[in-house]
């Protein structure tokens, strides 16, 4: 006690002498950061007439009602994520920003008390607290193992703090910002330039801490260190963190800077959709406090209006059930049901132009923030405003100014084909130039695995990435792309892939019957050229839409090449046959490849070589053009998996060795159905006769596809124009064929 | 056109002079089978009234409309099951079957002249008709590869012709009778002893076929053939059918056979629910026509009304999905959603007390029989009556006279342990006594495997019984039950395993906080007898119920024996370090041990031996009170499988070696939950810290359990007399015990 007065005196006297102390600079109504005092009034006067708004007010008040009864507790951090310490300061941080939500909207002090008690406990134990006693993490946190659970907490408490801030009395803020609030900006920012200084996801969230603090604090500096990084600070440029990603290879670093640079103009994050989505939080409710406090900032304008665009990209990066494609280190199964999602549809919708399909995703979540954009998704949806968000085909550029490379997504009735032609991604970026997966009706037909990683289950490595994750799950042969001599892209260096990025050739989806997407890669193997054209063609002489994938390799060297196919399901038949070994031995040594068993072995006999799987009900077949003497290997992965971190999946390979110039050329197919509880099986089987290479030279290649009732489809694509209105002439076995535009097709 | 007059001449004629005729004997009213002349004014009095009613009539309208706009395709059979030829004969039947009664309801006469054109096709076709060309059956049909299949076919077809007969002039029903229905009964019962004189499946189907045509036709003899078999013929006691069962020990045949002998008195079904199912639509469509028919039979009667009460043993072996539980050769994923159990739920409602609980199944279904008792069950919907379908712990004997084992369910929130102690099962037994399969919620922890088999998928085996199927699934090693010396319960021989089956020891609901069940096998392995206590126990110092397993090994020989847990899921964390293999071996060289891929192996280090894995955002953990010098092997099912036959699902085995008496004792607790969206992971370790055997000797077995917080419980069971009145005295470390009944618990 006598301690804490002290400290009082000193914060006094301070305050009188610089004449920045920001408290005497302005006086500020509160809450003005997420909630603002008018858009409170209107909330409380709509109260029980808008069901949505209602209902997440009522969740979210039974929530806390229940963790308030179990009584506060800080205990001293101890543990790792999943650990109770950690778990326990994360639940802390929430239910503090929600009560002070509670008490704003209902008026009831009992929250607000809340808020105070948990703050003043915080703000006992964070004056004497050291490092958290962790150490694997690049940027030790004190509340966490890493810095960038402290700056969650602190975005999540800076909007309770706005909340009880009038509630407050002046001693007591004055206590909660000396010895909690600033300190604890300064460890995340100050503190932790490793951490802090850089364009990554953790930054931005260490930014919109340091920020949304210094907006309710009023304080100038805070508030200038989160737009524009810590003045005067450089980090060492070839540093490297935990990921193997560079700390600060250009030295840009703040809030504005990582909109600037992760974003393309599209809206595309580079890290990928998962990363976009855990990011996405500080970048718009720190762009929402900025919006409301610093209007003049025009945050939601900025880089063009990118942070709105990107929600909208967000939503088209998700599958049919909403699940995020897991592109690079992404975790299967998070979905645009996730509370970021929740403000970032409510934010869209307000900020943005009032898009009713995002109303049909605020329905199926069930949920709304609650502040103005809550208030008014809930009136939207009240009034029957809401329409389907149709997600259709779309090509997203990748890099700062949309020219390295992007990520597209074909769409064509139940089926989405993902192909991913973008550039490193940052730390959390795979080696997998021009991969692809597959999607029936939000499920897996070709997948991509994703991250080696269990967040947050602190029996799987602390809940933390396992490294299965650098040696399988970013690793080229864990992907369904071409490997070359069992090596992955840019020699799986983090260094070299972060140069360079594949180039987009095409993208056409003007006609809703075949699109197609086209893209090439020169540096993932030097002296290699990729040029890769995938396609969705819709013909009715097919039940469904098919895939085509064509594949074009020049080298200048002789190589071996693998083509992998992540299919899901079980194997039904094969137009091959082939052999499977008694004992189980890894494919290879490294790379990826010692994960996977070789669980079956052929060689091709036949000009097409077919396999088909069954899954969930649906049937799907691959046929594809191979050679002579191609080798094709059924793999499982989990080979050299001492932990069992890997699912137990197959993959199947198309092998071709001694080669230099080749062209892959497959389709995939999904047909039919097959139901367990009629026991019927319907259309199980493929419908493609013959897939021939026609021709292949430099300029053009030339696919035709036939199927069973006799019906023949040629598609010619030009390799090196793709032009909309370049004029073209070729003779294919005397036949001559004339056409306009990248592609022919008939 | 010329050879058919010169036929119905002969018809005529022959029915001029022979005097059992039957259409001679006495005038019925048609239709009078399933429909009823009655029933069918009931129903057209309320069309347009009843919702469930109304909706099943027009989606099945629609699917007739849809099959009569593509024209009548008979074709010549050829294919196996899966084959064009063999699915459309299906289809055929089906859709006579649904435009009889559509003709019935909406009066359309294009619906009568829809069947008679396909009747009349196969009229034309069937009369040269040879023996199907497909070689693989025991009992060759002509339309189908097999005989059961053609007997589906008359089944309801038989329901097609009594909708139209009056449509039909008497010399087509001449034709017809003659040519086509009378040579069809013929053909799958006198033709085809093998198949029909048996108490088997595929019997039931015969007679049902048979005594509907029968009942169509008024044919006396068919009818008594139907009921009670064929006259006079008695087949080779010791002959075998394709999938090992005896074609007639007992010589028993005709469909009361069929009731007495596979019922037990509570209603299970001895092939188990998978198999139910199957017979249950001839069992109760015949029973359904034979009650309109023949009311003066009783049937709904007959063996203390056992067809009613297997149609509730039926429900209740299904899960919180409504899927069956693969026992035996059953097949994951049929449910009760299939259309045998709308006639099975519909039937059960009208023809029994009306129960509320089955409404709320057909709500489920959201379809009902177009006949009297769908209309009693969609008014009964309409009406509000519906009620959930409480499925609570249930013990349900096996055997004709309920005394040869049985199988039985205990339940607890949203746990179901499904404990197999059953008789061989037929043909389609598995050996694997005192097994067990267990569920959460509808998704299985640890499965039983079910068949390998996929049914009706031409590319699997033409859709039959894969080999894999007797080498893998019906071996013991392949279910959660012990395997003394890597063999099969007796033997793996089914003339043996029909011999014997375990007995029941214990039964006991009465305490809902724990359930108990409890068997003895002294048959399986000749001098060995094991018990096997299961129970769910409910303590409030668990999150969720748990489950315990007691199994006690008394042997006059030494042994090795391996207790398997095929866990679903993806292994979280052991309390043992295991080491994984550079490649991969099968565990066993036979008896399903080929199979099974030994991914990891370890010795126990501790006296509890722990496993957790995570499915589907649930986890769970097995505690198992180990010896020291246990192996423990982590396997993978897909050994020795050329074809990817198999699925590649876990496993993990409790090896002790050189052993005769022995205990193996576990639990396995259900515990929290982990969201992929949310990305927080609660309760996800044991409460478990203890898991001892105090006490084992030949009268009583004692199980203490203790918790992380020091709560410990104490079960004590006896091991020889679960009567309910006996009073036992038991000092276990200098303390008294006192209690009366088969167990102690606190």
């Amino acid at each position: 006690m006598y301690i804490k007065r002290i400290n009082w005196a000193i914060i006094t006297i301070t305050c009188l002498f610089i004449s920045i102390c920001p408290l005497i600079i302005q006086a500020q109504e509160h809450p003005n950061l997420i909630l603002t005092k008018a858009g409170v009034e209107k909330i409380r006067a709509q109260l029980g007439n808008v069901p949505l708004f209602d209902a997440s007010l009522q969740k979210l008040k039974e929530e806390v009602d229940a963790e308030m009864a179990l009584g506060i507790d800080t205990p001293i951090p101890k543990d790792y994520s999943g650990g109770y310490t950690h778990a326990r300061h994360k639940r802390n941080m929430t239910v503090m920003q929600q009560a002070g939500v509670l008490y704003q909207i209902l008026d009831d002090e009992k929250y607000a008390k809340y808020v105070k008690d948990m703050l003043m406990q915080y703000e006992g134990m964070y004056k004497t607290l050291p490092l958290h006693p962790k150490t694997r993490s690049y940027a030790r946190g004190k509340l966490f193992w890493q810095c960038l659970n402290d700056s969650n907490w602190l975005v999540y408490v800076s909007q309770a703090y706005d909340c009880i801030y009038n509630y407050l009395s002046k001693v007591e803020r004055k206590k909660l910002e000396k010895n909690l609030f600033k300190p604890f900006a300064d460890h995340i920012s100050v503190d932790s330039p490793q951490f802090y200084q850089r364009v990554h996801n953790h930054s931005t969230w260490g930014n919109a801490a340091v920020g949304m603090i210094g907006l309710v604090m009023n304080d100038k500096e805070l508030i200038d260190r989160a737009l524009y990084g810590i003045k005067g600070v450089n980090l060492d440029k070839t540093a490297k963190d935990d990921d193997g990603g560079f700390l600060n290879e250009d030295g840009k670093a703040g809030f504005l800077a990582n909109i600037e640079e992760p974003f393309s103009p599209d809206g595309y994050y580079n890290e990928g959709p998962y990363y976009q989505r855990y990011a996405m939080y500080p970048f718009l409710i720190f762009a929402e406090g900025l919006h409301n406090v610093k209007p003049e900032l025009k945050i939601f304008k900025y880089k063009d209006g990118v942070l709105l665009k990107s929600i909208n990209a967000l939503i088209n990066l998700s599958d049919a059930d909403g699940d995020f494609f897991p592109l690079n280190d992404g975790q299967k199964g998070m979905s645009y049901y996730n509370d970021a999602l929740v403000t970032a549809v409510d934010i869209s919708y307000y900020f943005g132009n009032q898009d009713p399909g995002l109303l049909s995703i605020a329905e199926k979540q069930n949920k709304v923030l609650l502040d103005d954009s809550g208030l008014a998704v809930a009136l939207g949806v009240k009034n029957g405003e809401a329409k389907p968000f149709d997600k259709k085909s779309i090509n997203l550029s990748d890099g700062p100014d949309g020219t390295q490379g992007g990520v597209g997504i074909l769409r064509s009735e139940d089926l989405e084909l993902v192909f991913k032609y973008a550039s490193q991604g940052s730390s959390h970026g795979h080696y997998d130039k021009l991969s692809y997966s597959f999607y029936d009706n939000g499920d897996e037909v070709l997948q991509d695995y994703g991250l080696a990683r269990f967040v947050n289950i602190e029996q799987k490595g602390g809940g933390n990435y396992l490294k299965e994750n650098k040696t399988w799950a970013k690793q080229t042969i864990a992907h369904n792309t071409l490997v070359q001599n069992e090596k992955s892209h840019y020699q799986g260096k983090y260094d070299i892939g972060s140069k360079y990025h594949p180039d987009l050739y095409l993208f056409d989806v003007s006609n809703a019957d075949i699109q197609l997407l086209s893209a090439k890669e020169t540096n993932a193997y030097p002296g290699t050229e990729m040029h890769r054209t995938m396609a969705i063609i819709k013909d009715e002489s097919f039940e469904k839409p098919f895939m085509l994938d064509i594949l074009k390799v020049k080298s200048d060297s002789t190589n071996q090449y693998d083509l992998p196919f992540y299919f899901m399901g079980q194997v039904l038949n094969t137009n091959f046959e082939y052999e499977v070994p008694k004992t189980l031995e890894p494919l290879g040594k490294d790379n990826g490849y010692q994960h996977l068993w070789s669980e079956g072995c052929a060689n091709t006999t036949d000009e097409n070589t077919k396999l088909s799987w069954l899954e969930k009900g649906r049937f799907y077949t691959l046929t594809s053009a191979t050679l002579k003497d191609d080798e094709l290997r059924f793999v499982r992965i989990g080979a050299n998996d001492p932990e069992f971190n890997l699912r137990r999946e197959a993959g199947f390979i198309i092998r071709r060795k001694d080669s230099k110039n080749t062209l892959f050329v497959s389709t995939i197919e999904a047909h039919g159905s097959y139901s367990p509880v009629s026991e019927s099986a319907l259309n199980s089987k493929s419908n493609i006769t013959d897939l021939k290479v026609i021709l292949d030279t430099v300029d053009y290649t030339a696919i035709s596809i036939t199927t069973i009732n006799g019906n023949s489809k040629l598609l010619i694509l030009a390799n090196n124009n793709a032009s909309k209105e370049a004029k073209h002439i070729l003779k294919i076995n005397d036949k001559d064929y004339t056409w306009t535009g990248s592609y022919y097709y008939n």
